[in-house]
């Protein structure tokens, strides 16, 4: 048997989690000794600072009044749009529960009598409407805290953007370390708080299940369902708000006004800031959650069904969350490493320190696995294979999650190559604004296509090996291997858009060239790591979906899906093709509302007098609203393809079919959303490397207004809704459908197929 | 048994492929009456015509001697490109013959003993090594006659182009019948050549097999192996050298210098003029002659194994040949209401003639099908199904062709609708225009993720229904079906580019803008059904490549192809990556081609003195020859990376991992290349729709040279890769893929997945 006791994994998940809160909220005291109003004679820390530091305008309290009033209008328009959007979804996610208590009621005929179980052979297991009953409940649970994970991300962030930028005056170390913090206490709040809510949710569920270890994972599977709805919502809402003000603002004032980016004069500018917050944090920080809450659900309903679920290990059962635990501490020591042990002293400083953050955490976990792997688990356990028991070994497990976290380095690491102007790939791209902006587009195509080979080959490395370990379980805890750092993987994430911001911020409140140049090297270096970022979240996405897929095809009792037949071959075609009727929604989305921004902020720059000169003031809060207004109206109709499609599938065509439509789905979604996302990001740095002109071949393109400049513009702006609104929406369709699949496998298995039983 | 008796099968095939070259020489004596050499006063017919018609400049000697010296430029220029290609894929040919023998006689160890069939317990049949010597003079003899296809097409529409351009002098209506009955010549000889080929092969191998007609159709697959390679390259490197060309005069000439297309001052005019035969016309010749090979061979190798293979019932077995053998009677009679039947007065009336094309040849095929299954099949037969004989009848397999070739017709009217900008998709893009060509392309490329939706339906229930009915051989006849009126495609595909170039010689002819309106309104319907035509390309090659996998399943002994299994997981996720990675190398190509013909261009516009003037000639044959060494450079590695994969991944991960490989390939390649496709398409005509001006919307865009038409332009430009260059080279990849581990899956069963073994 396995070294820890059943009493000290009970003590020692909560414990990781409440060690991870508390880290949080220090972090947050420590951002928040930057003070936002003006500081009088008695605080002592400013007069220090001021004494020390050289810079110019540091007690100028004009500035810090400036600062925090951008601040306030942007976290209101930000708050504001969280609960207009909060509250439709809400409506949504009370339907869509009702419709999980009767889908799954209906079973066995909403019958409370209890019913022979559907893997331990000869045992009772609860009622269906029992079970249906709790997976609607750890739904709503799961959304629930997905709203606020995302809630909490974006007042962090908003709260910490002012304060970056005034750190900014100190020296961009100060700033850097402000930034950082503050992504680091979403990372934590939210890594902390789903561990300890499916923890806690795990305890009282067994309450009622007790010994029915079947029924109680099956219906904590509703919390990855839960998360996962409310991610999508959240990535497409905010998606689309943030291109559609960003794309709005750029076209009219960078290209037709020739105003630099976030002037206070443009009227977008405020939308633009409010989007970052809604939809690279609040969104970003759903979408993870909802990786996590599946990977996690995944893992323990597989798990469930095997040697641990039949023999009631409890401390092997918990081993998904285990490994969570461990990943909080060694994200905290990683977290220390940037902002105690080292001190950034120069902008070229900033991107090393960030990547070296991926590459500490991942060589501390990789200790941390094997040493929570030798003490939970026994040294051999059997797996459930699709009908069989599989024997897996303790270190056999240890490599899948091992290949997991390394297979996501490699991602992060292939797609920091393909989008950082460091290197030739994004260099040839700049280059191909010489001929203009088709050439450009042609070019960064190309590069979003290439930059899928090694990330594909480091996933299907990934499950052959873990799957060929222990199967489904295998790849399972594979993703979480992935996810086990998520902690650091959010703090570095949130970062970005909070520098973002800071830079707005300063512009905005009239700070000199010097503050913004340092911002703007924290943020490119934020954009790199957005973007690996991105890769993490679409590599753990295919495994997690890969796991849930599993996990379905099991529960749904299928044995075999052939794809030499004919449900499965049209299931896999037409799920192959699910990922482009779903980008072309977004995408078209994006252009409308964009369109939509333009035609207002023209038409303020028409009719305001003195606008342009800076005595006339915009209206700000007309173009949040068109932001708001479009994301709202728009997030429906892609976020009802993807709840409905399962559902309909399933119920029509059956489970056959329906694993045809995921795994077509997965493997084709896959590399839409790679390819998508680093040619966006490629589109991006391209810009950025021309008008940064830090070589001699990067000056020959620039300056900015130039020709190739102004091609290097028309290819960011496509890449925007390419790599913030379809492409990160994309791992949420393919993980979102796999976890309905299987919450409803049930109902699918028992009344599913309607249409070919009726022909 | 069957109504028409074996020796009427042994007439009736040969018969209709002889009226079918009958048909097409007619055609072309009626455009060689068109006289390229100024007339004399003999010359009857254009005394006559210069009677009767009015236009100005019917009699100007000059410009029939300009015409056919450009003319002269063009052909030689394409004759000297093919030859190039020819002799470097020649050797390539070559090689890979050898390999074929290789590794197919070492199946058995180049044993020259006889060994038990397959699939015919208690039989004999030939050796290996004979299928191995028989396979590689199949291939060859496959690529062999797509060389003679591809580069007869290219004769005829370099002989057609300036005939077509004069003939419009005397109205649309006689241009339109020039340039159909060109298309027809190249659309007969190619669909009725590949039958006779096939057809005389079969036979001549008959020879030495005798009955081992396992043996026999195994070996002639590798004529469609042969089609499809050739066919690659073709559509590869002409894709490359005509987008290339394209680009770079556009970028140049349109953009920079602000002179009009096909202006003679552009030195890459003629590079550009001669790509439109290499790339469009000799490329998609081979393409279409390659899925028209592999889909019969698919047919034929399934029914092989089934009941008409293992009774020996010839005619059942010819059904695929005589299904092509009516489909050429067909479209005789459909062609006949394009040119002769009616006449086209006004530019309006050409798009419907084009689409009455369609639409009469597949209401007659339906009835022809009908007929030749009544006659040709017995009323019940067997089909080889996996490892079982599964029963249909002759309406149940009626039933597939018949959805493969309506399925067509919806696939070929949705693309229409997405790309004609006579609906809204098109003139929605070029509405997105006024906010700049970032918004454009961001439409553009929703248009082509959302255009795949109702074709990839389409096929779906294509495939459900045809693989109920009658399992993979459904499916192949499926593909029949959609490809049997093949010759009338192919007419109006070769119509297309003739018109294209007719319009060209126009312009650099110095003829009358009102020729040049003729030309345009011809050519600008040509867009729409060369849209049509790849749309149906795709879609044959969605089904052709299904059968073809089916097929190669069976031969490899592999009874399913399970998602669940690792081995096949990560060829799905790996092959649906290969789209990708292909698309990356062909449009990377293009562009960096294009580069260098915008260097070359921009050169000679600034030191030949009074090139804009019009004083200094141009040096088009080094354009020309910068088009041919790119494209012959830049077409072997994504040549290599089509030919090898199944090569390497059957060899060493074994058949189960290539089956993933295919299928994944198969149902991510479609999604990919019909988006291309038509975002390509779309940008094109909402170029052309802000050129025209037709409408009071398109007024408010245009002129010619507004800020809009610019951005559209861009758009235009962006899309030319993407629609002639990966776009259609995707289904080529797909299908090859498919037919290449078909003729090795002997190999593949007895030696493949060495890497597996090892570990």
């Amino acid at each position: 048997m396995a070294i820890l006791s059943d009493v000290a994994t009970e003590a020692l998940i909560p414990l990781a989690a409440a060690v991870g809160i508390a880290f949080a909220v220090a972090q947050w005291v420590l951002v928040s000794r930057v003070k936002l109003a003006p500081s009088s004679g008695r605080d002592k820390d400013v007069l220090v600072d001021s004494l020390i530091e050289e810079e110019e305008g540091l007690n100028d309290h004009d500035v810090v009044v400036r600062c925090a009033e951008i601040q306030c209008a942007i976290a209101e328009g930000a708050t504001s749009f969280l609960f207009t959007e909060y509250r439709y979804v809400g409506g949504f996610m009370c339907v869509f529960a009702a419709v999980i208590f009767v889908f799954l009621g209906s079973v066995d005929g909403f019958s409370t009598q209890s019913r022979p179980c559907a893997y331990s052979e000869g045992k009772q297991c609860k009622p269906a409407l029992f079970n249906a009953v709790f997976s609607t409940v750890s739904f709503l649970l799961g959304a629930a805290t997905s709203v606020v994970s995302g809630f909490l991300g974006m007042k962090v962030a908003t709260y910490a953007n002012a304060r970056t930028t005034l750190e900014a005056r100190k020296g961009v170390g100060k700033a850097f370390v402000t930034a950082f913090r503050s992504g680091a206490v979403m990372g934590f709040l939210l890594a902390s708080s789903g561990l300890l809510v499916l923890y806690v949710a795990i305890n009282l569920f067994q309450l009622y299940y007790g010994d029915d270890w079947e029924g109680l994972f099956e219906s904590i599977t509703g919390y990855g369902l839960g998360g996962s709805s409310m991610a999508l919502f959240g990535r497409v809402g905010g998606g689309i708000y943030t291109k559609a003000a960003d794309v709005g603002a750029d076209l009219v004032g960078k290209v037709e006004r020739n105003i630099p980016e976030d002037d206070p004069r443009n009227p977008a500018v405020i939308a633009d800031n409010v989007g970052d917050n809604v939809g690279d944090i609040a969104g970003m920080g759903s979408d993870l959650f909802g990786s996590y809450a599946e990977s996690s659900c995944a893992a323990l309903v597989v798990a469930s069904i095997s040697s641990f679920g039949v023999n009631h290990d409890f401390t092997g059962m918990c081993y998904p969350l285990l490994v969570s635990s461990v990943g909080i501490v060694v994200c905290l020591v990683t977290t220390l490493f940037a902002t105690d042990f080292f001190e950034i002293k120069d902008v070229k400083q900033i991107e090393p320190a960030l990547k070296k953050q991926l590459i500490i955490s991942t060589a501390l976990m990789t200790a941390g696995i094997a040493l929570i792997t030798w003490l939970a688990l026994p040294a051999k356990f059997t797996i459930f294979n699709f009908g069989e028991q599989k024997e897996v070994t303790n270190w056999g497990l240890f490599l899948c999650v091992a290949i997991g976290l390394w297979a996501g380095l490699i991602i992060g690491y292939v797609t920091e190559y393909y989008t950082s102007n460091a290197y030739s790939p994004v260099q040839d791209v700049a280059d191909a604004c010489r001929t203009g902006a088709a050439t450009n587009v042609i070019f960064g195509l190309a590069l979003g296509y290439k930059s899928v080979i090694i990330p594909i080959f480091a996933i299907a490395v990934g499950i052959y090996v873990s799957f060929t370990v222990a199967a489904m379980y295998g790849i399972a805890v594979a993703a979480l291997g992935m996810l086990s750092t998520i902690a650091t993987g959010l703090s570095i994430d949130a970062y970005g858009p909070i520098s973002d911001n800071a830079g707005g911020i300063a512009e905005m409140a009239g700070m000199s060239h010097r503050i913004r140049e340092r911002t703007d090297a924290l943020d490119a270096a934020g954009n790199t790591t957005a973007a690996i970022g991105k890769g993490f979240a679409i590599g753990s996405a295919a495994l997690v979906s890969l796991a849930l897929f599993g996990a379905f095809v099991s529960r749904a009792g299928v044995k075999v899906v052939d794809v030499l037949s004919p449900k499965v071959i049209i299931g896999l075609v037409s799920g192959a093709m699910l990922p482009y009727w779903f980008s072309a929604m977004t995408m078209k989305s994006v252009g409308r509302a964009a369109l939509e921004m333009v035609e207002e902020v023209r038409r303020q720059f028409a009719t305001i007098p003195g606008l342009m000169e800076g005595t006339g003031k915009p209206d700000y809060a007309r173009c949040v609203k068109i932001s708001t207004d479009a994301s709202i109206r728009q997030m429906v109709p892609p976020g009802a393809l993807v709840m409905l499609t399962p559902l309909v599938v399933g119920t029509l065509l059956g489970v056959h079919t329906l694993a045809g439509v995921l795994a077509g789905a997965l493997v084709s979604g896959v590399q839409v959303a790679i390819s998508a996302s680093n040619t966006g990001g490629a589109w991006d740095n391209a810009k950025k490397y021309i008008e940064a002109g830090a070589s001699e071949h990067a000056r020959s393109l620039g300056p900015k207004g130039s020709d190739c400049h102004k091609a290097a513009v028309i290819g960011d702006t496509i890449g925007d809704p390419l790599k913030d609104t379809s492409g990160p929406s994309l791992n949420i369709l393919i993980k979102l459908m796999a976890v309905e699949s299987l919450v409803f496998a049930p109902f699918f298995a028992a009344h599913g197929g309607i249409l070919f039983k009726l022909f």
